[in-house]
């Protein structure tokens, strides 16, 4: 057992030296450990888990904003004692800090966590309930939610999570794997310093000691269906600009938009050079060498996707993106092979010149396109940039700016890995059947754990339901309206469920 | 002489009523009038003309935002009473109210005066001096300038007009020709409804009266060039937008862009149906049928233009302009042809998604372009508006809207209509060489004066200087430290000569 810092060991309140004078859990005749008690004592926390959830959604980190960080840093950390962690470090990096917290119980198993405490900007006029009151809200055919940014993305399943490490020590009983939790505060701008974290000596220490890396995530759709993804895509986020001063071309202030006859105009510019990095319709990169570095998906992730496509309801899939069609309208299953296995460049924002009511007639100095470009199996982050700014020189686009750049390399985890058979283990005891894809529409910084050096597997896991993340009225699911989906108790118990499976595996 | 509203009358204070007892004018021997008893009245009322400009920029009427308009009406009305008008009307249309105001003297000719009484909206953060605290403010090298809103554009030299009438009664001297002055409110939102005001039935039997319209205005560059235009470019103002549901693709509201694969996204619809709008570079209009509209500039016309470029400093118009190159790099007897002879298709303003600082990785459901399409002869604003909807629809994009549609056709003056001669003759007297153009960058309706039914010819004149129309830190010259260039008492003497010499023609 590792030498544990007394003093964060005791912060963890008395309840936490119990740990150390645990009974032996009992067994079934299969050996399966019986966690009744401790499911019962997370039905008893219930309102504790529900009411730590809402406290966390009403002190917001937002780095864009630079609004918390340092608040929610130090929160975390609370958190973590709270839940047992022993020994919770704050680990500065150039940006947002993160922490590093570990709970060591002798066991023969380590599970990394990932975990993020920053949350997504928010248009406060858009939301029905305030996004940082957290209130509970009926959802009619849902059921009770907490209301609130971070709800889902993803501060309700990693509360989840910590709920259970309360519920376990509640009932009197040992963990059954030691945790090594790494937190960052800046996921939602891309991750920027999380090579940072994880390559610090401490934490790729203690990483180092794990077999595996588990991110908590509410994955039940309205259906009940959990997903597990095998891998997420690798995200390039970048700003592209013109300014007429750097440019060399156009004004370098706003002048009267009478004088265009003479000026070159960095809107314009901006616009056709945006026109080429995608194909006619938008939904296609088309940027110079950027399909050549995709490999396609294979027979078995095809499989894969097929089979999930059979359990899944296109149209509340509909619903839920509010569409109403599909881009290029293709069958279903060709939707989802694309969301697995097809790299995009989506445009998040563009900013020139007059935004208000009416008109200004001006040409604008300056124009910028905010793009994030999601990355497949293999290309890198590194190269798919460098393959940007080629193909932005070659077509006469060299003074268009690539700056605030940000992201990370897709990542990928084998189907037969201890901790995805956990999950799904657990999904189907609850008499779930889950979908397995070999890969989501979104991005997680989980190249970090699955590639070199430390090549773990890495699984995004957790029962419950949550909608909203990046958009207006967020919300975790607390009371659960529908048979199949669960609330906050069900959710708790999949994280309890998963890390005795884990430990058995 | 018509029928005078006593009251109105009135109001235009003691001195108006000396209007019916003046002596009649004192001539040289050439029959010219002697003005030197007005220019002397002119000097004496300088800080009482100085500080009506600075009063007026203080009460800004900015339709855009809904701010000061009906009191910007109120305000136009007092001045014009105070200029001596006696007769002065609101007239109301469906968006600001404009004002008709006549002083009827008896003379032989009547002058028609287009004013406005809105100005630009203003970004307050990039001003040096508060844009409604109408500062004196010592600008090195060009002279101590009223800074503010408006201050060129056009309340400068409107008030420097209107000064020219307090000058020629308070030297006791009769005003040589009959005003009709129409002012309207909507001028910077593309004059939606001048069309209304011009054809009301007062304000047309008014100006039926008239043997020429005047638009004050300064003229001088820093080098003391006087420019005269003999017409102005049509505007056709619009805003070409996307949204998910009226497109009826891609998501009705803002979703996570991991799932941009799946949907459509208006944001790149609307870069991809912007990038048909104009050429590669971005620089000329490639709507279909566009080119076909244009009258090409006449042999008489390039040589005006021609003439204009051997007197105009290209360097210091780079420098007026913000920018190091022209576009296209062409010469300078290019740019100047284009500014008078080509149609263009600006960006004034780009929407979409998320604006602030860092990313936001959200497909946005909404994206909107602000363009201003200038006309030049034989353009029609709704054949250039149909023209655009075609060319949308036929690549694709009628998922596109065109709303916020505002503009008018484009405006000329023959060079032999006497206003111009008048004005020519003005600049000539004061020993400047005046650059003639057949058309400026700008755009104003003269096209409801100088089409059908009126057809009268139209001149915008002033001496003067002031910069920073639509842009921050506009001013307006009050004291010049340039030899040629005239502050505020040249200015409002050149108002006077326009008068006598209008009267004499």
């Amino acid at each position: 057992m590792r030498t544990i810092d007394r003093r964060s060991f005791l912060t963890g309140a008395a309840a936490g030296a119990a740990l150390l004078t645990l009974p032996r859990f009992a067994a079934d005749a299969a050996g399966k450990p019986d966690l009744e008690p401790i499911y019962a004592e997370i039905a008893r926390r219930k309102d504790e888990a529900t009411a730590r959830l809402q406290d966390w959604i009403r002190k917001p980190a937002i780095v864009a904003e630079h609004r918390g960080v340092e608040e929610g840093c130090a929160y975390m950390k609370k958190l973590c004692r709270e839940a047992g962690f022993q020994k919770v470090t704050r680990i500065a990096t150039k940006g947002s800090p993160a922490v590093l917290a570990r709970l060591e119980v002798g066991a023969r198993r380590s599970l990394g966590l990932y975990f993020m405490y920053d949350v997504k900007q928010v248009v406060e006029s858009e939301w029905s309930s305030p996004p940082f009151a957290a209130n509970l809200v009926d959802l009619k055919g849902v059921g009770k939610v907490v209301m609130g940014r971070g709800a889902v993305n993803q501060k309700g399943p990693e509360a989840c999570f910590l709920a259970a490490l309360h519920a376990i020590r509640g009932a009197g009983r040992k963990l059954p794997v030691n945790l090594v939790l790494v937190a960052e505060g800046e996921e939602e701008e891309g991750s920027p310093h999380l090579p940072d974290v994880v390559h610090h000596p401490e934490v790729q220490a203690a990483l180092r000691t794990c077999q595996a890396v588990m991110l908590p995530s509410a994955d039940q759709n309205l259906g009940g269906t959990p997903s597990v993804t095998l891998g997420g895509k690798g995200l390039l986020q970048v700003e592209l600009s013109v300014s007429g001063e750097k440019w060399g071309r156009g004004p370098s202030r706003e002048i009267h938009s009478g004088m265009r006859p003479a000026v070159d105009s960095p809107a314009w510019h901006l616009v056709q050079a945006l026109h080429t990095l995608v194909t006619e319709d938008g939904n296609d990169p088309a940027i110079d060498g950027i399909d050549a570095m995709v490999r396609p998906l294979s027979r078995r992730e095809k499989d894969l996707i097929a089979d999930a496509v059979s359990q899944l309801d296109e149209a509340s899939m509909k619903r839920d993106l509010a569409v109403k069609r599909w881009a290029r309208d293709v069958p279903f299953r060709d939707v989802m092979e694309r969301i697995s296995g097809r790299p995009t460049v989506n445009i998040q924002g563009l900013v020139a010149g007059y935004p208000g009511p009416g008109g200004k007639t001006i040409v604008p100095h300056r124009a910028a396109a905010k793009l994030d470009i999601r990355l497949v199996p293999n290309m890198k982050m590194t190269s798919a940039l460098a393959a940007l700014r080629a193909h932005l020189d070659k077509r006469g686009y060299a003074g268009v700016e690539i700056t605030n750049v940000a992201g990370y390399d897709p990542t990928t985890t084998s189907y037969d890995a201890p901790p995805v058979q956990a999950a799904l283990s657990v999904y189907r005891e609850a008499g779930l059947r889950p979908v397995v894809r070999p890969r989501g529409g979104g991005s997680w910084p989980g190249c970090l754990f699955t590639e070199k050096p430390l090549g773990l597997p890495a699984v995004i896991f957790g029962l419950g339901h949550g909608q909203g993340a990046h958009a207006k009225n967020e919300y975790f699911l607390i009371d659960s309206e529908r048979p199949k989906v669960r609330g906050i108790v069900g959710a708790v118990r999949s994280y309890v469920d998963f890390l005795f499976e884990f430990a058995a595996r």
